[in-house]
């Protein structure tokens, strides 16, 4: 058949994700995500329909820069209150069999021998069905409340980003042999200590001698989701990462990202085809067009203009409390611009944005577009975007989310898989196997399964 | 009613936590540590229970004083391979309604602004039933795979725990009024921002300015145990701790403790009769005497003497492989020792024990006592303990988890409730409620109260 179509599900611990203002709407009980409850359900429903995962952003840091203060982003729920993403995966993972649980951790904020360890027993609570978003930290409101006085400079983050990298796979993948664990009640060996190996990495920022306290979980390595997109982040992402997310409103945009991250793949000596690319978007659905329509206008009605400016802000390291909303954005040269309001404009010949339309464009769903209609015009679109850009599905966005994801569910799925675009009934295992149609462990040309230690052997040995 | 008595469950995310070999036990099925299934069972049947918490110890570093290597470590499982216990709270919150969940986290190991989000989340998920237990690590193995040299010394070690105790309690208790979060739809406010403080921590150890991430959870502060036993960490507990955990061989020995944790507190200013003290104690029973003892004999065979030493020597920090099994114990002078070797010798005048003989006495349950035999002759033991101890309740230790703590749940509990000496249907509420009838925050003589921050005013304000 035709590629498949792919969901993934974009949240957030926190009351209000991508679509600022929309947790004022009349049907949304954005308080929900305090509780099990809400994540169990949301879970249960993207299981239902056949998503590849449920995908949790974080971002440990406040959106200060519109305004230079916090102010904005409390009132409007910009991204704050924010809770701890990784507490959800246990709970998700006990509540559905098959689902890819995607968590995104920030790897300069906690030490990668307790990080790796955290990992590990998410996957083996889950049956191997982690990913691990890898975010080197782009927020200086983080860094400054972990003591940091500044972020490190960009490209010194992704050396960083590297040496963490390669100490989370040596733990991972080589501290504990296949066989370590033999279980032996008649012997009295639990693990044979002949079969774990210290890691011995003495870095230029790490230093961790000893081995894993994990054993070895079904993935080993939880399946690898990274975002760079900045020269040296394209470069990490088409290094370590098995799937990759994109953002960008048109096909075009979207295009020469795909285009570009699967050239940096091949430059690094790994099958271009093998990394998934998940674009960005909202789908608004519904019986009929009208119904569709008339959703997405109620939606607009709830978007939050100053909200999605201290989003924009926050992205960008722009104060845009000091342009006109009528004023046109200009290019704007910074790591994050790249990322974000570049893609808007500089980047997409077709248009100028004011900072209005920007606003509005990303009031709704973030920075990808709203795809809008019934099960066919959505369905028609969607395959467009597919066969047009190289993508391989969609990271989806929402305005509330158990209806948005329910209406995907409901009547985006079941036409797809009438088109034969959709895998209406996708196999079990883990993430990687699912996703990749291999593994569970990382496939063989991967750094992670390349990594060495020191010195492999002498096992650990008592003196 | 006479003093009810409290049951916790010693509990630890490893195949084999205080009983060393008994994973070698037929009906052990210690592998079952890896899947959620067991801790929802257990839970579910302490909840049944009435005990007060499940309570998840942690050590994060590896046991590798015998014989100066991890080795005897790794083969008896002693205490490795060791998951993060933090991802079963929320497993074990959602399956349980009323059961308080303690967790063991060693504050020396993580930021606190990152820390302090993390348990806010489980304080939300789990509608205010987590405990924490406040260690300041004490495994050299640890520090060095931190990146530390060696550890801080023992006394500067609780300086940074004051200080991070000092930032978590601005995060929880003060950066949020409890009117801050408004959630009002029509104004577009979710919360007041003029309600938000930043904590603007400047300390010795940490730099803190912002604001705490989490909105408030139900008991702002989890619920605090710790169990400091050298003088410097008894006085940390007596001021922080609202339950601690206290470990010997005899009544006397306990007795001793309870009164020098409860008179640290008095001298801390607090109500010494509002600190629970639990002691730790391994019950092994049955329908009759005959069956309890019997059980007990055939627990015995599968004690490890090796693996024994090896958790022995982790404790004291003197290499017992070096010693004949004959040897009689001295008293050793170490920070560990006190709280260990100290309280099986020294500090219990009516004996001497030989290697082999503390050996076996912690091969099984650990450092506290055995109390074997029917129901009736183990009630009479518990009142023992408790009327001439002074604790509150014990800390149970277990050979075979499933089986010790549904014997306890079976045979034990409605004993002690015929004689009006257990509360058999606890009420529910936060663990802070359920347990000092009080709260659901922390009382207002407790530091974590009365801690300020350095400008409460004005409130977080754009620029």
């Amino acid at each position: 058949m035709a590629r498949p179509i792919r969901f993934n599900a974009f949240q957030m611990n926190t009351p209000s994700h991508q679509s600022p203002g929309l947790w004022t709407h009349p049907r949304s009980s954005s308080e929900r995500y305090l509780t099990p409850g809400y994540w169990i359900e949301l879970a249960q429903l993207l299981e239902r329909g056949g998503f590849d995962a449920i995908f949790l952003a974080d971002v440990l840091g406040v959106y200060d820069v519109y305004r230079k203060g916090p102010d904005a982003a409390l009132r409007h729920a910009v991204q704050v209150p924010l809770n701890d993403p990784l507490a959800l995966v246990p709970l998700i993972a006990h509540a559905t069999t098959r689902l890819g649980i995607g968590v995104t951790a920030a790897l300069t904020y906690e030490h990668p021998y307790t990080f790796a360890r955290r990992i590990s027993t998410l996957d083996h609570l889950s049956g191997g069905r982690i990913g691990w978003n890898i975010v080197t930290g782009y927020l200086d409101s983080a860094a400054r409340n972990l003591g940091l006085d500044r972020q490190l400079g960009h490209d010194e983050r992704y050396d960083l980003a590297d040496e963490y990298m390669d100490v989370v796979y040596k733990l991972w993948e080589r501290s504990w042999d296949d066989d370590a664990v033999v279980r032996d009640k008649d012997r009295g060996v639990y693990t044979d200590p002949d079969r774990v190996h210290p890691i011995n990495h003495h870095g230029r920022y790490y230093d961790v001698p000893g081995f894993h306290l994990s054993e070895p979980s079904p993935q080993r390595t939880p399946f690898l989701y990274q975002a760079g997109a900045s020269p040296r982040g394209a470069r990490f992402a088409a290094k370590h990462a098995e799937a990759t997310f994109i953002s960008g409103p048109s096909k075009q945009v979207i295009k020469q990202g795909v285009d570009a991250v699967r050239a940096a793949a091949t430059a690094e000596g790994r099958d271009p085809d093998a990394l998934l690319v998940y674009a960005q978007a909202l789908i608004v659905t519904g019986a009929t067009e009208q119904a569709a329509q008339a959703r997405l206008e109620e939606y607009r009605l709830h978007v939050d203009v100053q909200a999605a400016l201290t989003l924009l802000s926050g992205w960008t390291g722009v104060d845009f409390s000091r342009h006109h909303l009528d004023d046109t954005i200009e290019y704007i040269d910074t790591d994050a611009g790249r990322s974000a309001l570049a893609s808007l404009s500089a980047a997409d010949p077709r248009r100028d944005w004011t900072v209005r339309e920007a606003a509005e464009f990303i009031g709704l769903g973030g920075r990808g577009p709203i795809i809008v209609g019934d099960a066919h015009q959505v369905a028609d679109q969607l395959e467009a975007w597919l066969d047009e850009t190289g993508i391989d599905g969609f990271n989806l966005a929402f305005a509330l989310p158990l209806e948005d994801m329910g209406a995907v569910v409901e009547h985006i799925v079941p036409e797809l898989v009438r088109r034969g675009r959709y895998r209406a009934d996708p196999p079990g295992g883990t993430l990687r196997a699912q996703l990749l149609s291999q593994g569970p462990r990382l496939a063989p040309g991967h750094p992670g399964s390349q990594v060495d230690i020191a010195s492999p052997l002498p096992a650990v040995r008592a003196a």
